[in-house]
């Protein structure tokens, strides 16, 4: 990208002050910026960064007036975050054109479905029976099984794996090496030792808006269906296990897991590492915290978590406390013993 | 699937009590069922679920006798569990068909033998000198390298990699995106700070009957074999570090990992998220509870260990409740120490 | 492979003592081997075992006295390791042959470039205006978006993916289903609970000499790069968040995850399963352990950390010598208790 920073300032139908004609080549927070790019400041909390800053221009709300000498240029909008936000996409549609059209060779069953204005990149592979909505786009090395449906905009990664019978709905984004729809985990003990398979028969629904990371595996129901509801945010190397349901909104950190049959509520956030047991039932807004290891159901909501095995977060913390004095604690006790 | 309860109960050879003509769609817990549903009983704990279950129809042992009015239709068998399996796998061959034949376009050099009634999907590749069974399934996108084995009726799903000189036993599943044979993590430290690679000239030895979860990783030994013995199931995104031996019917669960050249015992529980340092022995029917992390090899049969690093489970749960209670304990010495 | 033990020292520049005749098929440690099998001794703590081997043969530094009587055959050389690992190279070079040409059907659009002597293998895919260096190797079902630059020497293996924009350097391996420029997790959250999508318009940036493992996900950066520095080693299943810089020579171990903008140092260890939450620094030569959860910043070169969350090494494993002993602390609490 290169801007002069009045060219940035028109398209977002803000007022300069200082030298328009500089040119910004890249886009920094304002605490790390340098001559070239360009900042915004929204929590007021960031003001001070403002004096000093090297950023070029910084984007800032249009009653803010300077407690000292400014050398940076100005940038005056009516919502600075939502502005740089229209920023930010205005430069991803420069940067990362839309795919279209069908790359040879490609796999498509002719029993299957696809929209209008949609891009299947080389060596994707649809099975029979699909039906793949408007503006889809499968990158090269995909592959939908049979009788899938995928709705309006998704965009499927290379090297996404979808197995048959899953429903993916409209504007979802699939990141790269995500499996959706591998058999359950479910396995029936035999008097010998061994382990008998039992069939995975159901299927996984995810539903609008949902986006989905890289290598993340979202297993099938025994029956019915693993539900992945509208809104969700899955982030890199998830587990989610057979008939997990995952509330609308909910946002998942990388390489958390979730174990069967567990429903977890709507706008929780759990963190990195995490893991939840299986047949649990999670309370909507509750917090879980990296690494923590939930083991009971969670009924009251915004209750947050931590610890293995996790207990409330204030109780965790004032017991860490202590564990770290333990030998002192030790010597204490031995201390009064003595004195007895 | 769509049956009238009697031809559920024909398939199963049982004897129908209720309105066999009623259809059902669907399979769910008897604690669940709703109308069109069929379920079973078979562990006695569940039997009051059976007077009060919206399921259409319920599976019960031959000698059930209820103890009040039930509504719901029931079909007698021998074995309720075993039979209820059966009914699994008829409705899994309905909607799952099995795959044959070779699609276009797809990979296999001449130096290859494919055995009969295989699948071969489009985008799949097989390398040199490979030995494939037959009935073997080999779903697209899926990479098997030079001089590797597959063994009969194994199932191969899309985007699994299989490296060079690896050997895959019979009635193998194996899932999509899970990579055996990649190099085993070994660096020499230079006096420089950098590290040398150490080739990895191993291999992995799949047995038969072992399911692989997807994108689990299985690396290939630094030489000999790492090796995972038959009946062993694993879940997704677990790690298999090189020289690992895992032993016979052995259940992994997600996103375990087990370190270089530990060797696993038979009959062992590895919860989700566990890990084991390299190195390591671990009796047989060893349990470890999810999270857990074990640091010293494990010489006694049937040990269940919990903890991170990870101690016997009794010994854990008794710590913990004071771990709990650490705040309270240290004002107790507190006060202990101001009334000397 | 198949030598007699004077071919393996004429190679190695060594000389034999005992049977130059017998052939080695293996190598194997020293405390492990069996006949026909060949190991090597520098590490003088394994001494012991050379009195009892069954290798066939060991490679032993030039000085080496035995002190008491030797059965296997010896192979004096200068430097023992040294020579070992060239065998282990010389052996790779046999059984895993460099690959080279293109293999068809592959993809390539015209706009990319790419070196002499390389390997496209089937269903590898590269996109538009891409730099590939020389004796780069890309195997099948492999994906190389748009715009990006990979240095020579550089393998990629099976089903890898690399997103748009991308840099990876020379004598890089980068292993299957490895995916690297994927999306930060990025979203603002809005005020009816949804999450609004910020874009990820940076990139990726891999340096020389790095090592990727199996099915490990390194997202793109929010602006800027996320960088891997040269010499870096990562295993299997990692998660390397946007924004990450992960300092020279750095290990991770597999199932570890560096959250978004944390800046790890040169020489740091990160055991397996480790995870480090993210806006932090983090100390050249940092050892942080197994399942360890970094939550604060490390300041101090050479610190070791233990423990979720983390505290100094020391201090944790004094305190859990008494955590195991709580039930027992609490009682001797109630003791003095009752005799006050």
């Amino acid at each position: 990208m290169e801007f002069t920073i009045n060219q940035v300032a028109e398209l977002l139908e803000g007022r300069v002050e200082g030298n328009g004609e500089e040119k910004v080549y890249t886009i920094k927070g304002i605490e790390e910026g340098t001559k070239g790019s360009i900042s915004f400041l929204s929590n007021p909390k960031y003001e001070p960064f403002i004096y000093d800053t090297d950023s070029s221009a910084v984007i800032v709300k249009d009653d803010f007036k300077p407690k000292k000498e400014v050398k940076t240029t100005l940038i005056f909008v009516d919502d600075p975050y939502t502005r740089f936000t229209t920023l930010l996409e205005q430069i991803q549609k420069m940067i990362h054109p839309v795919k279209s059209g069908v790359e040879s060779p490609s796999y498509k069953c002719d029993s299957s479905q696809v929209g209008e204005n949609i891009y299947r990149g080389a060596f994707s592979y649809i099975g029979e029976r699909c039906k793949i909505g408007n503006n889809v786009k499968i990158y090269p090395n995909s592959y939908i099984g049979d009788d899938c449906v995928i709705g309006d905009n998704t965009i499927v990664y290379s090297g996404v794996k979808v197995y048959s019978r899953c429903q993916i709905g409209s504007q979802c984004t699939i990141h790269s090496g995500a499996v959706i729809g591998s058999d359950g985990f479910g396995f029936a003990p035999q008097e010998d030792g061994t382990y008998k398979t039992i069939p995975q028969l159901g299927n996984v629904i995810i539903e609008d808006n949902v986006d989905i990371g890289a290598n993340t595996v979202i297993d099938r129901a025994t029956f019915d269906s693993t539900i992945v509801k509208s809104g969700v945010k899955l982030d890199n190397l998830i587990q989610i296990a057979h008939n997990v349901v995952v509330g609308k909104n909910t946002v998942v950190a990388s390489q958390a897991g979730i174990s069967g049959s567990t429903k977890v509520g709507e706008n929780c956030v759990i963190a990195g590492q995490a893991g939840i047991i299986g047949h649990l039932k999670i309370a909507d807004k509750t917090t879980i915290a990296a690494q923590s290891g939930i083991t009971k159901s969670i009924k009251e909501k915004g209750t947050t978590m931590l610890g293995s095995p996790a207990i409330d977060i204030r109780n965790f913390r004032q017991s860490f406390i202590y564990f770290k004095k333990l030998p002192e604690l030790a010597e204490r006790i031995t201390k009064l013993e003595k004195k007895d």
